[in-house]
């Protein structure tokens, strides 16, 4: 259930404080201590998974279904003009602590400090994108 | 159920062409044309909703379940070493395509050029926290 040695584990047995905005038996959710923005949220389940890819369904739809109604609340309680709704899977991605969350991130401007820019990889040439699509169904398949 | 002017919506009408990885009656999955990385898919519900943060939950979790599933994929297929899943609510945190989407974004390397930058915004300091937080608890009891 728990990994003693997963910070985010002790956030949901007490033994690491923090600014908790919702909890229930599944999920909780509180405050980043190094926020993106102000109201930089994160959504976890209480159960250890390492990352979203390899969190149950039921997990993952409770933990977005917090996640939505944090982004929401975002909207209405911070004056955010807009939400994302983010999760990093493995330290390629940036992933920091294996312990699955959504980070739920207010926005103030489009130019605020967060930067999430996804620029064209320039990598992949129109004509390799049916050659990808097709590895992709493939592995659907499988 | 479709909004004509929408361009996410003339791809499940088939009346713009993608390159597709998963449809069901619900989901539609296909490569992003401007993609971040090699094998950057878009998620999207086939109803039209402007933002995650509008979207039914079962709709919501459909979505999920699918770009939880390309994202597996995406790591045996085309080895990626990690996986962000991100959506942007509103033009202000980045959405250009006003119809409800995941992005799946396989990544190769931390040092890629897909920037997810989270820097601390300064803005929010240690004793704002509780304060922000009480905020946010407060808005989930209306």
């Amino acid at each position: 259930m728990n990994n003693p040695s997963c910070i985010f584990c002790q956030i949901v047995t007490g033994k690491i404080p923090a600014n908790k905005i919702y909890e229930d038996d599944h999920i909780l959710a509180f405050l980043d201590i190094q926020p993106a923005t102000m109201g930089h949220t994160l959504v976890m389940t209480k159960h250890h998974y390492d990352n979203f890819l390899s969190t149950p369904k039921d997990d993952m739809h409770w933990m977005m279904n917090v996640a939505q109604r944090i982004g929401q609340i975002q909207m209405t309680m911070l004056n955010a003009r807009g939400v994302n709704i983010l999760t990093n899977a493995y330290p390629a991605a940036g992933q920091t602590v294996l312990h699955v969350h959504m980070h739920v991130i207010p926005r103030y401007s489009p130019d605020d400090r967060l930067r999430i820019d996804m620029l064209p990889a320039n990598k992949t040439t129109d004509h390799q994108l049916p050659l990808i699509a097709a590895q992709l169904v493939e592995g659907l398949k499988l």
